[in-house]
């Protein structure tokens, strides 16, 4: 599900010639890091699929590319000729009426793959560097929105790569782990904050995707907004005093849910053989892009459901947040954790200064009370279907800010992301609100 | 999905004399009218289940008086003894360590479910005529719950009979039509609207339910309102321009239940053999309570999901409206349609005078911009699960108002419903909102 | 599934008259039995079905007067007119292109279909009368396999019965259970039988089904043949040495499926709360069609499928018969049990005198060690596909005899009847084999 | 599904010596045809499954290995430490209690797998070499159970790794087209055949499976054979009359099957955009080993399930074969067709001198008129389960001869193979038969 949209950078004041190589630089950027992603990986890695709506690693890979090709290349470059003309039928979307091609196939091999990005970044530098200035803008503005779908796709596919392995009983680890990955948490506290009239809303000139536009009011009334994310101690304090037990803490569906897939705690939460756990969360290990590593009780608490979040604010006697109350707070403030590019691959537990707020743009996409519909005075932007988020909107709820997964591009104050509340296979987590006076 | 709440009448300032008497009248009432509304109805017709996850007619008439038994005369009664110990295992609600019993039984037989509601409800008044004083306040509040439960199965039990009915090649008539159904649409028109910071949510004295409260202050934009809901008429022109396949109409999920499920209009609708249409809607009936029945342009348009509602106002260049927007227009007025006592199980198009707005209380459930959650402040009541409504907050859209099956007391300016968006089985239109200047 | 044949009776020589008689009678006689068996039901009783590809009673009642109007009053009444053209559409069966009528409707209510019944009754039997004798051998012949169609079906109509009054947790009876059920066992033993080159497959006068011929040689080796079936008792002994947890005496089919559907029994045996059984069974209980009986150790064991008759046979140390085996022996006695017009209802023990065989054909239809094939020399007659059942012949194994709801006329030495291995609706048993000397 | 079994190949009676010679030369024989058939394949290749119930070619490749570490190294070797315990948990077979490792895992990849084959290999060796005389006849069956499953396991692995070139839309090449590919088909011709009280099944000092014996006495009427199978040229025809809508022709199930799959020619028949096909079959090409080939009309028509076998036999006024007149005329002469040490990697038509019958041994599996089950006398051997090919006797056909997939000591006159009726994965065609006079 390929969420996109427009990211101009020096701004449509600027000249060409800059906003041509700002753009080069960004591309050339965010196709490094995708192929940096896979380097530790060999063919046989990037060809697993264990999540029933992903993709192997492999396909990621080729279905970035068939985006700057179709969508740059043909419409922008006259006498474009695709590098591969299979490629273009095998890595597209599923359209309505023809089923999507297999997403598991052997050949195309990796290298093949590769080979065909290299051929495609070429070839979209040297149309960056040439294009008509009448064609430019238009050009500027596909380009902005396949960059920003090459980015996407970074954090997907890393959350495919971890489901697969973890689905291996070997449970091999993608990367070795870095140093000095445990710290404590921030400080426990709260946020107070007045409420009232205020705008909420990507501001205008900022770029960004369709859905987290217009800006406009709403009413907030006081409240209090926690100072850190959930920490996994302080979830496995929910697990032990049966909070997946208990029924009046869970909404009828999530219930449902919880039961019918037999969740006992987070996914890749494991309780090890022997040993009974106790505060220190002996007795569980959590599944990493590291392999298997010890129960860190600082950590953020990640890849839990809404449902879950939402039943552990309630056995906590507090609330999620509302989007807009969280937006109010991280638009005033700097609170950035861990994104793409810092090379922490799982939330960290950071020891911080000062009064908060802490890891709001980074670590864990927080889960939000809102469901995800859309701003008023939306208006649905043209192009294709695939680059209008604005079009999922029902069923899901929205998280804010991002996650260590995320590129640093992609995160901030007013991104709003959004899944269905089942959903535990993202790096979801959450803080707490709670009226104020 | 037995919906209920409290709805004490004479207020807690009554004497207990008044309030007795008040709470015998509307048990009275209640009961009397679903006896009344399959009183046209064979004990075959009690049988029939169509609805994979409802039920036949003669289980909400026995599950009905079940909660009577299980949370009124079993607590309140001492030395109460079941009539039949047998009711109390058939007729229960689904538990979460036992399968629930068959919905589908042939016996007890009708008879006897009629008898037996007599004896509950020779009981039930034996009761609030005799408990002491002290034990009364608890048991009204049970009473309340209960019969706001029978009150809500009623409207339930009339959806499910019409779609069995409709699943019977014969397509049989619940009842014969009345007479004078078709009259002409209200005019079309818009209410202005300030908006500001509005106060919504039930007001405290009034009865209703958990997750109609507590009231609380919201922004709204100026905007206006439709006067009346969309109509079939209309609704047609979106049917004719194409809008069931036009894939920028929808949103995403929509877009795959339509085209799973094959909608080409709203469910009852039934293109005749011959005939293509046209503006009057020749060429289409309708199958209603009293069987099927001519194409009515100036209907309000029903049985629409919150997908189609969606993609019509998105087609019309309009949105929904906000709960907030809808309740701040509906408290201000005194607008009712037709509801459960009318005697039109069908929605009518009512020819009106004045400006509007017409029909915001009854013939059709409207479907909101807003996903269900709670509103700020909310707290989960006591009492069984099953009388908490807020546990069904998620993956629903608010509707507002009420339809020509609800009954009087459930229907109103603060009346929250709410439905999965896919649902088209109950009685949901929709009216039209637009931003204002 | 109606399986159906042709049985003409006095034989082509007889007189016309002789055999118009001959079949207004067995007309009336399969007619009158119908109506017989559902004597006790109520109308509610007859809208019940809780077997997947079941039908409730009245479908059954009605279907088979369907198949008198289309395949004899219309064609061989000039001029015939339904007596309601909507019961050709409701009641027939499934075709290729049309998805089949729902078969639970509550209008046609039973009052109507038995009114119905009668109409068709006084027309077949005016046709009877009044056919020219040119056109008489034509629908003599379809008079035939009506009338087969319809007995066919007073057999599945009880087992469907059975199986709704099972699903009930009342535990009704379908009627009140007779005087003198329980019997002795009749005496253990074996028929010791040569083999050798033998003729099987139904002798050609006689009347039957398309796949019980033609007749044909088989070689046999010495071969020895139970003398009645398995008992209860018996079968209770190999339920406690493990029987159904002990792969190695299962096909590997057989044992997926009892684990998948956790058979630990018969198909409607069922534990008592306490009491821990022992050789005389106390500790189980049966339902029947007279509601939960006793355990009776003497009565044949019924309700099983194939592999759990397999699977017995291989524990016992013996074998399932061929079905020349069977019919070898069944050819050569007269060894009748009891049938639809005995009034027993349930498989009975009975004790017997002589040396058996007892109960070939009746009690119990008797599970085969053949899959269901063609004989040499079949060739598909001409006729409706409904009534071809050789194009039956796959995944099916064959049983032969008849049970107690097996009309009398339907069961015997050649009688072949077919089911799927994991089939335990039917009143199924068998009885063993071993190789001889 | 891995069938297997016991295939000494000297003789009781030769020196230990011999036995010991032989079997290392059938060890080192097999286990280098399945390193030869995956020489062509990348690493990537070897990881996809496409057949639901299958496996990628690296789990054949390890499964094999593991086979002989559990069932042949460790009770037989003393000490024996396992190179890797890691392999013992990933590629073992599916429990009862545990489920299965999932069959797709990158890691170990591919030169890990080789590796450990080479390992296994030099053990197995070693062990030949080494045991002690009193072990070596148990550990003598064991190694011919253990290099028959490896034998198994070729087939199934070249039908998984067709099916999964065939899924992708490039359709590669498994390997390249051997020359001379395309010859004329045999002449047509039927083998007259007496019948009467023949002898079949394996005869005893034959090395096979237990399902192919104890030899028993079988009565055959007279009959006639085809002298070859079906060609790809007359199965044309049964297509273009109309064959696979002709319900009348068809089975039951074989119908439903064949209607809900959408069957309109055998397994990877497709037809070609343009031209209209025709008796040359100009218009279809089929699918193989060497990726997408012109229709050959004198091949064998080969990946068609027993019902289209069984509906072209009606349509053509012939019918399938039992299993004993096909037993009978293959043993009683020498014709042998393609198998896998061939190198023909498709059924080839191969133009033959005399009367045939032709291709009995190779080329394609063909289906009989016969159900799978038991012959009389037959005892279920000891041994894992795995190894007993008779717990597989229900709902499978019988098939005879071996495909051009098919190891040489795997395909001859008694050779039993049995699939499910409704399967078109494995290299299943058929011959025609009739009766005699």
């Amino acid at each position: 599900m390929p969420l996109s949209g427009p990211f101009p950078s020096p701004g449509p004041d600027a000249s060409t010639g800059d906003r041509r190589q700002a753009l080069a630089t960004r591309f050339q950027k965010a196709r490094a890091r995708t192929a940096e992603l896979v380097a530790t990986l060999t063919p046989e890695d990037l060809m697993v699929q264990t999540v029933p709506d992903g993709a192997p690693a492999k396909w990621h890979l080729a279905h970035t590319s068939w985006l700057f090709e179709v969508a740059v290349l043909i419409p922008f470059s006259p006498g474009y000729r695709p590098c591969d003309p299979a490629f273009l039928d095998l890595f597209g979307t599923r359209g309505d009426l023809h089923p999507a091609p297999p997403r598991i196939v052997s050949r195309p091999g990796a290298a093949e793959i590769m080979r065909h990005r290299d051929q495609i970044n070429a070839a979209v530098l040297h149309l960056i560097d040439q294009i008509d200035d009448g064609l430019w803008d238009e050009a500027e503005s596909a380009l902005a929105m396949t960059i920003a779908h090459e980015r996407r796709h970074q954090e997907r596919m890393l959350l495919h790569i971890k489901h697969a392995f973890w689905s291996n009983p070997l449970r091999p680890a993608y990367e070795p782990v870095p140093d000095h990955l445990h710290l404590g948490a921030p400080p426990d506290g709260w946020l107070e904050q007045p409420g009232g009239l205020v705008e909420v809303g990507r501001p205008e000139p900022l770029p960004g995707f369709d859905h987290e536009g217009p800006r406009h009011r709403v009413w907030l009334e006081p409240y209090r907004l926690a100072a850190r994310p959930v920490t996994c101690g302080e979830f496995l304090d929910f697990i032990e005093a049966g909070g997946y037990g208990d029924r009046k803490l869970w909404l009828s569906d999530g219930w449902e849910v919880a039961r019918a897939e037999g969740w006992m705690a987070p996914l890749y939460w494991e309780r090890s053989g022997s040993g009974s756990g106790g505060a220190s969360g002996s007795g569980w290990q959590i599944f990493t892009l590291y392999g298997m590593q010890p129960f860190d009780p600082g950590e953020p608490v990640c890849h839990v459901s809404w449902y879950e979040a939402d039943a552990y604010a309630r056995w906590a006697g507090k609330r999620l947040p509302l989007e807009a109350e969280w937006e109010t707070v991280a638009a005033c403030c700097d609170s950035m954790g861990n994104l793409l590019g810092s090379g922490h691959r799982h939330p960290r537990a950071g020891t911080c200064h000062g009064t908060g707020p802490w890891q709001m743009c980074g670590d864990v996409w927080e889960w939000t009370a809102d469901a995800f519909t859309l701003y008023p005075g939306y208006r649905r932007p043209d192009g294709p279907d695939e680059a209008v988020n604005g079009r999922l909107a029902s069923n899901r709820m929205v998280l804010r800010g991002g996650s260590c997964l995320t590129p640093f591009d992609h995160a901030g104050p007013w991104t709003r992301h959004c899944l269905r509340p089942e959903t535990r296979l993202s790096m979801t987590g959450f803080r707490l609100a709670e009226d104020g006076i």
